[in-house]
């Protein structure tokens, strides 16, 4: 079973990175662009076969290792 | 308009993130993880509502500066 962990800066959060690409792309001659964010994806592979659980271990590893739960939000996503 | 764009490493391209994150979930008691592998999602917000228009810009963001095309795919999705 694959699932995949999206984490992203909750709304109000600075996010200096998308800030540096944002400046960056108008320095490459890119205009209309009003806002940058950047987030990250952690596809882990898993042993486990049973949705319910996998998503729980999933969980789990979210909020003590992939995810700072203080400034960042995750979303889980399996498949098979 | 909003674009996602997916980066991810190659297959085959070595991710020394997910091997620090695949021996941290070991370290805290996760086992039967397989793999895991890291990537970045960049949400671009555009001014531009044409979604070929749209499309064809952030393929050119994507080439010239979002993703590395020599270790890096990247895909791109677009919601209004």
């Amino acid at each position: 079973m694959k699932a995949k962990v999206h984490v992203t800066l909750k709304r109000g959060v600075l996010d200096p990175q998308g800030k540096a690409i944002e400046h960056a792309l108008g320095t490459l001659g890119f205009t209309g662009v009003d806002d940058v964010r950047v987030g990250k994806v952690i596809e882990v592979e898993l042993q486990e076969t049973d949705a319910a659980a996998a998503r729980k271990s999933v969980e789990e590893m979210c909020r003590k290792l992939l995810a700072n739960t203080v400034i960042e939000d995750y979303a889980i996503e399996l498949t098979a």
